[in-house]
């Protein structure tokens, strides 16, 4: 009889182990540089390489909009996006909770499996722990990616910039709070997870007039612009932020600032500001860059600076103790 | 007053956890390609591409020869280097248990970038979640490693052929079995996880004669044979494999075969019979190949064979239900 869930002895590097790899992972996954017999995959390169890794300890693993596979597929191919990379394979490794269900572990890999389709990708090598019960919560997924990469998007952020978000923010954050809370799929409310290679594909033809991009994921976009602030010595202003309803109320209800709350499917970036509605007219002809916009400039200051109308001005501070476990 | 242990606001995105970055990670690690203002490394390169990841789950994290910091080095370096790679960056991922001590922490991360400088490659970029008290047991730490690779050890194997053992077997299994006894650094059995790159240096004359090389880790030098097997279509004899005392003693008490004892700085090969006398004379002239020894031969078989003397064989079976866990 089959089994229906992960024991330790899927972990021992024995027969388990091999069924586990090869029913599970490979036959969902495979592909022709996947070769489990060897301990490292050999894969043919010219140009640079950009490197990028991500540990996924989302809970619950499934929710509105997405799963645990989805955001480590989507999480770390857009690290390599925002960077200025064509991603091209991914190594995954699990962590596993004993007494797992393989119902539950099929659909996640068939959930990386579709959306490294979507990315471009292939997972060409891969790793399998199995912890005793309680040792874990659930399944922990880490995901590394490469891509080549041609010039990097690093260039100096200046005075005068623009800066653009390519759709509504804080999806992510709330759906996962929401989910938390037991509201799990009863809301309209969707994670924004996804892959950004539509849209930095359209971005192609203003790639010189992009200065710096980001996925604001943990911390949301207002940490990750206090990051663009400390890293280029420079201040932003922001106007109008792109937030739905459905976040809007969440952050009432809990007491959040969409501000801070992670996205998964979102990209910030400052570009010359002579470009920028060029930018956001090309964001806005793919399906997740609909609600992209121009949300503000860069300042010769050194601080976080949000404009809520009439002239005044909110000092926007960096996140120090406050919680916000597992969004991804 | 300085925090002495992790809390999840170190995980939250914002100012703690760049300070964890920076005081903990960067300032022990720091290289000129690790750059924390950027999604992803960059990284200059010519030649193929060979890619590993491996989770490191070992339980406990302090043990008699190591640590998990060594071991995650090791061990992704070690399967870059069985595949005939030149190991050159890595990726570090951790998933830290609420409350965990900074002083664990720190000594974990001195043990990184020492094995790190012993195997001449540099960790690149990486990523830290936290997780609340209860749901991981202590620090998980993913690896992913790439190389430059030009010929990957990947031969045919024939009947005929020599299998390799680059040192006695079993020690980093019985170490950790020992330290979760409560014998913790009591005894003299000490793990063998190291590097294998002076190994590897000194077979280069004869890389031409090597069929494949594994490094035996979970499920032992048994269980790498099996999968030779199993990919090959031929059988294996063995005749004696070293096996230290101590390990033999631990293996009695604890009722467990040293040939499914976990290696962590052995590499098993088979190799062309001719060559098989000079690549063990190159081994044994590096300090931690005193003990390489020509073990067995390839058959036209398909069972693994152990001679156990006076012409009596016995067959080693698989791993299959024996519960070995978090030994990495």
């Amino acid at each position: 009889m089959p089994q229906s869930s992960i024991t330790i002895a899927h972990g021992n590097g024995g027969r388990r182990m091999r069924e586990l790899i090869r029913d599970s992972f490979v036959s969902r996954l495979g592909n022709d540089k996947l070769n489990i017999g060897y301990d490292s995959a050999v894969l043919p390169w010219s140009g640079n390489v950009a490197f990028t890794t991500d540990t996924f300890t989302v809970k619950p693993i499934f929710f509105n909009g997405g799963d645990i596979g989805k955001l480590a597929v989507a999480g770390t191919v857009n690290d390599l996006l925002v960077t200025g990379a064509t991603p091209k394979y991914l190594s995954l490794a699990a962590v596993i909770e004993e007494g797992f269900l393989f119902d539950d572990l099929n659909r996640i890999i068939d959930s990386i499996a579709a959306t490294s389709r979507e990315a471009g990708v292939s997972v060409v090598t891969g790793d399998t722990k199995v912890v005793p019960k309680g040792e874990a919560d659930g399944i922990f997924l880490t995901t590394t990616g490469i891509g080549t990469i041609d010039t990097p998007i690093a260039e100096r952020v200046r005075p005068g910039d623009a800066v653009i978000i390519t759709g509504d923010i804080g999806r992510h954050g709330a759906a996962i709070l929401l989910a938390r809370e037991g509201h799990r799929f009863a809301s309209s409310l969707a994670s924004d997870v996804a892959v950004l290679s539509p849209l930095f594909a359209a971005l192609e033809p203003y790639r010189a007039s992009l200065r710096i991009a980001h996925d604001p994921t943990r911390g949301g976009l207002a940490q990750t612009l206090h990051e663009i602030i400390d890293a280029s010595g420079v201040g932003i202003e922001l106007d109008e932020v792109p937030v739905s309803d459905a976040v809007k109320s969440v952050c009432e209800i809990f007491g959040f600032d969409a501000l801070f709350l992670a996205c998964e499917g979102r990209a910030v970036m400052i570009a010359d500001a002579a470009a920028a509605d060029n930018i956001v007219t090309a964001l806005r002809h793919c399906p997740d860059g609909a609600n992209a916009a121009v949300i503000g400039h860069v300042t010769a200051g050194d601080r976080l600076l949000l404009n809520t109308g009439y002239g005044v001005q909110r000092q926007i501070e960096q996140l120090v103790d406050t919680p916000l476990p597992r969004i991804c």
